[in-house]
């Protein structure tokens, strides 16, 4: 199956040189005969931006191609085609493609953060300058939702979406979940085997995954919404026995990104998109997402539940999407970053977090004595929650977690009727609660 | 979010006007608006073609939109940009389409049959015509399959994939399967409810999903697959006492298309692709697929595992990828119909099925007699087949099922086990085998 590139080679620039970057140099190496297949042309390093230059970093390179620790190597060489941005961060990774885009360099990303919080400016250079900016490798590893949303599922109104983001999160609740292990120690597993970082806030605090929902509700819906009003609840913290408890009424609990479209009755759509832990029940292919691996499910108008599942992380599933994107560059795909024709992506209407509606776990910890159950349902009651099953159980200290799930609820009812719990003096420890995914 | 169009409109001809056809048109109407937001153009239909124009279908149409029965009016007419192709079949699909190449025109079709048996000069021709001819809706209705292998999992040398791609056959299964129903009875019923057709050879009898494949393995491994030479087995007469039997062991029966990538000691790719009835694990998410949906899961070297579920067929999902088409073409994105830049697709070196390795379930019927499963697993042993685990019991008229899985073995060796069990006399009716898929 050998064939000769027909093309001038598709010259390339990498910045970083890490997990993936790493991956990406090794993919170009094996598969440049699959390269010139898919695109008739030769895909060449020719530079890569490190913060050091080492002599082991330069043996890692194919021959004919340069370190250097200077972004304008990179971003001014007339012979640069494209730049892959792998630095990560919001500071030097935005000033390098800004730059980049400047020199009409087109442009390969996987740095969720820095499209999440300041893009705008950067898409509308993109166009601009008539370039490609893509960034398959910012969401989901190699599930390929970036593409999906703006090509074949174009064709349908999203009227939902919603994910496993985040790989670290998600195994250390498949720990929590299939071991038993506490929070803590899971974490620490995640840190040993490499899965979570030294400083694990952006994962375990769910601000990686508010990142992704972002990039997924412009793709999705063509809206903007801002990082800071995204309501964010990560897994830190989050007890084992209520994993427990879930688990006894069918559910697993997951860090779920969600965001939903909303019509209101002036037919103005209306966004509600957060990230948090929530109840998913057993028979949901979402509950079986475990481990590292992601997962995204979309509900469309026309498409109906469509459902992708993979590896969320990792050197080669994250590089092997990263070199997707160059070969779409080699093909010289026209530009259509955003998925929308809009310069100017709109800002959403968003549906503040109190006036969600759905069904929640509750777990109180209560002195085992009689009334308690009556007076928390009273509570309930009062605000208009029903209660849909009780467990209480496991004496300790005389200290007893009494776990309940509601009927549908809006969140400002369920603060509302705690808050009158707390009054009733009965409760021994802060309330729990989590949404349960519908 | 009103949008005005700023790019001339995409003039287009619809040739069928069935159950996805109506639903294209609807969706045409309902979203012109998200049309606009996509490509910052109107997507008009001018013209349908249709057997018979009446007045009823005629009322369907927006303004403008003229019905014939003429697929001249279509091909030649220099307003229409591009030919939407959903009257399925090889005879008259093939003519309309060729026809409306030579006039320039792009094509969206859903025409699994046509492309998978006849497609070489078709996309010989729109590549030399500058033509895009789309096929999103061809296989697995909304999972946006053809896109992921082609775009963003074009960067990765895929290893396997294997679908569900038959939502009748799998409706079937899942009816037997979960209702207890038998084959007879679960078909009436799906025709009843319209999954399945009156002559329902295509889908029973595996053929739809081979078609499927083979477009699968031309957009996966940029090779040609003949139809003719796909190893296809349907679910047609499947007992259900297999069915039954298969889940005593774990497993659930599915109609499998499946391709897997060997390379050989000199290093060439060689393909082992076909469909049969399969058991899966019930710990696989493509055991978990029910009614008539639709999954593929694909191993890429660099991606790991993808799994993709959703609706496989139905007026809106397969109308929702096919309009994405159409705004793809609307984008003018560029010709890469194969997802190769080969004019050509190179041939696949094909595995014999009979070279094939595997697990199996094994069904006979026997006499209940002493030495009878000595026999059997005598004559498994001299093929080098070792038996993993043996169920026997219901005993009727003194015929009894006796069912085994083996360990891994060719389909060569268990062929001539059998038959050496048929020769020892011991058999009361043909064994029944079933691969177990890895």
């Amino acid at each position: 199956m050998t064939q000769e590139a027909t093309k001038k080679p598709l010259y390339v620039g990498l910045a970083g040189m890490g997990t993936v970057g790493g991956g990406l140099v090794e993919l170009l190496e094996k598969d440049a005969e699959l390269i010139r297949r898919r695109t008739g042309r030769d895909i060449v390093l020719r530079k890569v931006l490190v913060r050091s230059a080492t002599p082991e970093r330069a043996a890692m390179l194919p021959e004919g191609c340069e370190l250097t620790t200077d972004p304008a190597d990179l971003t001014d060489d007339p012979e640069i085609d494209v730049v892959v941005e792998l630095i990560g961060g919001t500071g030097a990774a935005r000033s390098l493609i800004s730059r980049a885009l400047d020199h009409g360099k087109h442009i390969v990303t996987a740095n969720k953060a820095l499209l999440a919080e300041d893009s705008k400016q950067l898409f509308a250079k993109a166009r601009e300058k008539n370039c490609l900016l893509r960034y398959e490798g910012s969401v989901a590893g190699a599930i390929p939702i970036v593409e999906t949303l703006g090509g074949p599922l174009a064709g349908n109104r999203i009227l939902s979406l919603m994910g496993i983001l985040n790989g670290t999160s998600n195994y250390i609740l498949s720990e929590m979940t299939s071991n038993g292990l506490d929070f803590e120690t899971a974490l620490s597993q995640a840190q040993e085997l490499g899965y979570a970082e030294a400083d694990p806030t952006l994962d375990v605090d769910g601000f990686d995954a508010a990142h992704k929902l972002i990039l997924l509700i412009r793709l999705a819906f063509g809206l903007d919404y801002p990082f800071s009003s995204m309501p964010v609840q990560g897994i830190r913290g989050l007890d084992s026995r209520d994993i427990a408890m879930a688990r006894e009424f069918g559910y697993r609990i997951k860090l779920v990104a969600e965001a939903r479209l909303h019509e209101d009755g002036d037919g103005r759509p209306r966004l509600e998109a957060g990230v948090f832990p929530m109840l998913v029940h057993h028979t949901y292919l979402l509950a079986r997402v475990g481990g590292v691996y992601n997962a995204v499910r979309l509900e469309g108008a026309a498409s109906g539940s469509l459902f992708l599942h993979g590896r969320g992380a990792g050197a080669l599933p994250t590089a092997g999407v990263v070199l997707s994107d160059l070969l779409a560059v080699a093909r010289e795909e026209r530009p259509n970053n955003t998925g929308f024709a809009d310069d100017e992506i709109l800002s959403a209407d968003i549906v503040s977090p109190e006036d969600w509606h759905s069904e929640f776990y509750v777990r109180v910890m209560v002195h085992d004595e009689p009334g308690v159950l009556r007076d928390i349902a009273g509570c309930m009651a009062d605000e208009g929650i029903s209660m849909a099953q009780v467990i209480q159980k496991e004496v300790r200290d005389d200290v007893v977690p009494l776990v309940f799930m509601t009927h549908d609820a809006s969140a400002q009812s369920m603060n509302r009727a705690l808050q009158k719990v707390r009054e009733k003096g009965v409760l021994r420890a802060a309330p729990v609660y989590y949404r349960i995914l519908q």
